[in-house]
């Protein structure tokens, strides 16, 4: 007889064999370490302590201890973030990801999100209103030299908590998770609890199903754009013969590329214009840049 | 010097000549059907009493009587629908226009439907997680020998309300309206409200534009799958050459052709592990139907 392994591990069968796992020392990057551990893998933790918090040098001690625990090599970092926000924690993750993947020589990056980051992710799209519609996280995804993977995507927070107690592994309560001032806090607490009490209990399913779909057809669309959005100029007659859909997510796509940041619908929309406007004045982006039409050709300055 | 058209008339110029309009008396149809004569178009009115509300009767008359005031064709009907879910309203309705269309010898039929109605149908479609994501209503669409015209998807319902009282309209609250049984209304008066609060004014505007661009894409998509979604039999190695999130669509719209009623995204998914499964048992669908795979070929019995 063999026994059936948990579902927590088998997403993780296929993952890279050599890896880093980041550990913020949550109940789900624990159990994410603890799942990985019992696979046999042997991975680089990467721990980053944001210093907002009291309880930070806590957290950072225990994660050092468990890693300690299981043999583990550890890569630990401070953050320089000085701002609470959302944004600024991240940035600040990923420059100290990039720093550690670096030291470590390695590309591949586990991380514990789950399927109800996955829809708090969805929502919060949907509704600051990008350039795009909402697609949530992918699977697999380049970031700079990192490969990022989040094999755990359709596991509920609730099974991952199970296989945590059922290990009987201790962990850290996030104390920013409770704080509402953040948007994804308010999506977690307030937005979700109230649609499950509104539309039904599946809500959550049924949003994450859509998260998915709208992943799998944005990563399908994007390969029927690539060619057009990486060189360096749109070319008119290429674009203007692509249906809507096509022309906006080629220009969105081309914009990030050419290192254009925050991307509004408007700004698609005010390139896209220069496809068909007689006497194009120029379109004024982010950063003092803009874009511009000329010899059938769309460039940005 | 010219006067400027007003946004709500400027949006039905490229209307065909010959039209069918739906008035059920409310503020929308209303200013419809006044921008519509204002333009001097002759458009052949319909109205259907769904005869649930104390009201209805009244609100006939008063359409009949707008109808005449303006010397227009009116062609008017009583539902059969016995239970009052949106649901089976809507079925009504439409089976109203079909035989009105085919009485009046037209197909055209334009619609009040506006961005509020595009905002709650986007998160109902999110939200009921049904076999696609959400993408709203279509600014023009097939439906049998209709074909629907919704010129007013971009303009805001308080836009069409300062039309109506700029042009000393009357016209009937629709008492339905007030009734959070029906989910779009829960939408409407509690989820949306709830949302401004949350996370802020914005945000019904976002959600309209991700809803036009996933409106958008999926008729790209869907013009890319229709090929082999039109097939009796579906192929199974050109499905399998293709993207999942294509396979998925292809599967969707190929069920869709083919008759089969409420599909869910799990009778998709299940479709599509005949094309990788070693030894497929046939995968049920509603109306006692499945899908069932034979020398290469998904066909449906």
């Amino acid at each position: 007889m063999t026994a059936r392994v948990h579902p927590c591990e088998a997403a993780l069968v296929s993952l890279p064999q050599r890896l880093l796992v980041a550990v913020s020392g949550g109940v789900d990057s624990v159990a994410l370490l603890e799942a990985l551990v019992r696979l046999g893998r042997k991975p680089v933790v990467l721990h980053l302590d944001h210093d907002w918090r009291a309880e930070s040098a806590a957290e950072a001690k225990k994660v050092r201890a468990l890693a300690k625990k299981h043999g583990l090599k550890i890569i630990a970092g401070k953050s320089r973030a000085t701002k609470r926000t959302e944004s600024t924690a991240r940035i600040a993750r990923y420059a100290f990801f990039d720093e550690a993947a670096k030291k470590a020589g390695l590309h591949d990056l586990v991380l514990a999100h789950h399927a109800d980051d996955q829809v708090e992710t969805f929502l919060l799209q949907l509704l600051r209103g990008t350039g795009s519609a909402g697609r949530g996280m992918e699977p697999e995804a380049k970031r700079g030299r990192l490969v990022l993977h989040r094999p755990w995507l359709a596991l509920w927070k609730k099974e991952i908590v199970a296989y945590a107690r059922a290990r009987k592994l201790t962990w850290s309560e996030d104390g920013s998770n409770a704080d509402t001032r953040h948007r994804r806090n308010l999506v977690r607490k307030r937005l979700l609890p109230y649609l499950a009490k509104l539309t039904g209990q599946e809500t959550p399913r049924h949003l994450w199903r859509a998260a998915e779909i709208a992943r799998a057809e944005s990563e399908w669309l994007d390969e029927l754009c690539a060619a057009l959005a990486s060189r360096r100029e749109l070319p008119v007659a290429n674009l203007r013969a692509a249906p809507l859909a096509q022309q906006r997510r080629i220009i969105l796509r081309w914009l990030q590329a050419r290192g254009i940041a925050d991307i509004a619908f408007a700004d698609v929309e005010a390139v896209r214009r220069l496809l068909t406007d007689r006497d194009p004045a120029k379109v004024n982006l982010s950063g003092n840049r803009f874009a511009r039409r000329r010899a059938g050709l769309i460039f940005i300055a």
